[in-house]
């Protein structure tokens, strides 16, 4: 690294010594007797106080443009009067290492599809925007701490699959050696294979791919999954009860390391959820809804987007929590392998969870017997034939195991109270934009 | 889970009670007198130790197959004479709770690529491929460990690009609503736009994809790469500095958790290397390798694979180290947005790392500044409309950067002394391979 280079945050133990500070160009206050620059890095903003001489350094100064990347060197001096931090550098050598094009393409009144050709500049000029992917790695880092010490291998399954088998609809088809291969829409069914293989808890982090024409806030057609699968299971309650410790250990890490600083950026407070989390039956939903006047022509077998908000919002006036799980789903509106409960087959042993109103996560106890996945597939409608690989996994001795996957920056989105999916990824891909 | 589950490695600590034991069954030896079970999971085998009674547990045992999946529950008794931990289980209750069809379509003596059919059985029956996941794992842990000390930040960047810019060939092509899409060969231009960003310190682990039809046994059409990218670097130097360290402490990590049972499987030794690793000019190479008798005919720029594995035993011998970094590529075989040497515009400021004679990291710095940057790619032929987004990048202040790619199924292949890399994927992808 540039060896002098000290990091904004830590310029208060450098006082009365010369460093180096790494950085770009915030903002330029050129006045009549005095130069004045601050100075943005990762960590914070600094002065850079110049008193025009007519020297070389006054005519660098003069020459700077906003965000123009500048390591310049200088005294560390105590400046009570100075807002930020209470101090300042005064420059002795002044290198511009990238310049700036005038005037920047974006600016603080652009609109978000602009912001978003030029992401790079609005993740640079936004502090917040830098929490969000110091927030996603606290995320990240907190739910792989709770899953190893449960034990869990972390897994890399393929993206590149050989039938569209989950589903025909909604798959990418890539041109694959002159035939074609699909993208994976979840690694739902290489996890399982994985839990055949004998692995006893999966864990993987990685790009899910969605050819749904979607243009709402919260779709993607590409975006971060958290899958996780776990073997030998007593039954779904399980894997809610591993999700909800899950969240539970990774929220408050993050409000441990971010949650003053989401606060002051986000306008948000991170409460740590209390566990057990609240779980209601989409039976019992959706007959709170209905005497709310939801569904009124009393047709909706799945929750809509304002059931979700309302069932979230009556649940956290009935309990305080922000989260609960919707569970027993019916059989017409969840995938085959989701097994089905033994006392009342018209309905699976799977949920949603939802977090302040918003869906962020599918997850079931899988069916591991290979006739019942048979008969269901069938009852699907859909052939054997294509997802004969899948299948045969089933034969051969496979646990009882179930899982759910987790859309991260589903988890973004409520935790730091964002409008849109497009703001919690870093470079967004949806029907329209496959750019930058 | 399973309630009163024990995994077989704690059963020790549970001689004398009853308890649950859930695994497949490896071997059945149904005697005259006795039936015998053993029975493995995830941890380990157990024996499983029967005395015929013509009662139901014995009909039970008459009918196990290899490989279902089973809940025993028995009195763990302590018996010396037993190999398998000096003790066994006397079973209360069988429960099968997947059977497994017979035969099984694959044994101990089926060729790599039939196995690789049947994956799940494979690695379900073979404790070393168990141990590769483990590994995998603590691998990526350590990683994450080093970079997060060093402040990185994850990012997942998108696998799904506009244009097939970094270079046209060896891309696959995907339909995307109409027109068309390309996965990205790495995240290269994508972790260079996050340090554009203003990322300090960008880490990624993810799928990428290579439309190269390659046959060899270390080439894959999807593998999980390792990135690192360093903003603020003072030269390439920074960059392998980096990653010595990250390796001298991921594989600290491995050796400490998993360096017995690795020389036990793998029969390979996993060494601790010191830093910093040896460092030679490919122009050195080459001509330590000439005399050596290679490429007798004097034209080849790049090392092939008997290079790298020559240079490599050199290296070793010389000075013990099993790896060595290659530095200065000539600019005829790096591609435009590596940076040149100030003082040789023949060479670039890269660098590909060695391990035991393979090549596992590429890496360099960077060029960062925009019209050097636009001259490079018009050297290599190349259109910068297309690119057009990735050179913006370069035109409002990108400071000086570098970094790497590392293949974390090469790293793997190494240090477990690997054949080929179809074993250290779990469902390799090949050009003609999709499947399972």
């Amino acid at each position: 690294m540039i060896h002098s280079r000290v990091p904004v945050s830590d310029l208060r133990e450098h006082v009365g010594r010369t460093v180096s500070v790494c950085g770009w160009v915030n903002t330029l206050r050129l006045q009549r007797h005095m130069q004045f620059v601050i100075v943005r890095d990762h960590t914070g903003m600094v002065q850079v106080t110049h008193k025009r001489d007519n020297g070389p350094l006054e005519a660098q100064f003069e020459a700077l443009t906003p965000e123009s990347a500048v390591k310049i060197t200088g005294r560390v001096v105590d400046a009570a009067q100075v807002k930020l931090g209470g101090l300042e550098i005064v420059p002795e050598a002044v290198e511009v290492l990238n310049p700036a094009v005038t005037p920047l393409p974006i600016d603080e009144h652009t609109g978000l599809e602009q912001r978003m050709d030029w992401r790079f500049l609005d993740v640079r000029r936004r502090p917040a925007t830098q929490l969000l992917f110091a927030v996603q790695t606290t995320l990240e880092q907190g739910m792989r701490e709770y899953v190893y010490a449960q034990g869990a291998t972390e897994m890399h399954t393929p993206k590149l699959m050989g039938t569209a088998s989950e589903s025909g609809a909604e798959v990418f088809e890539v041109g694959y050696f002159g035939r074609s291969a699909y993208l994976a829409q979840s690694p739902q069914f290489y996890k399982q294979m994985a839990i055949a293989a004998g692995i006893d808890k999966v864990f993987e982090i990685g790009p899910v791919f969605r050819a749904e024409p979607s243009f709402t806030s919260r779709h993607a057609t590409e975006f971060t999954g958290v899958d996780v699968e776990l073997a030998w299971i007593d039954g779904v309650e399980d894997v809610m009860a591993f999700e909800e410790q899950m969240l539970a250990h990774t929220i408050a890490k993050v409000a441990d390391a971010h949650g003053e600083a989401i606060a002051e950026h986000f306008g948000v407070e991170v409460t740590v959820p209390t566990t057990p989390f609240p779980r209601v039956t989409m039976a019992d939903a959706q007959e709170i809804l209905r005497k709310g006047g939801w569904d009124p022509a009393g047709v909706k077998e799945d929750l809509d987007p304002e059931g979700e908000r309302s069932i979230s919002a009556h649940i956290e006036e009935a309990t305080g929590h922000e989260f609960v799980f919707i569970t027993h789903y019916p059989v017409g509106i969840r995938p085959f392998y989701h097994m089905r409960a033994a006392d009342d087959s018209s309905v699976t042993l799977s949920f949603d969870l939802l977090w302040k109103g918003l869906e962020v996560t599918t997850g079931a106890q899988r069916e591991h017997r290979y006739d019942v996945l048979l008969k269901q597939a069938a009852e699907k409608g859909m052939s054997p034939e294509p997802m004969q690989d899948y299948l045969n996994a089933f034969r051969y001795g496979c646990p009882p195991h179930g899982g759910l996957g987790m859309g991260l920056g589903r988890v973004l989105m409520v935790m730091l109270g964002l409008d849109s999916i497009r703001q919690a990824s870093f470079l967004f891909r949806g029907p329209n934009r496959l750019t930058p």
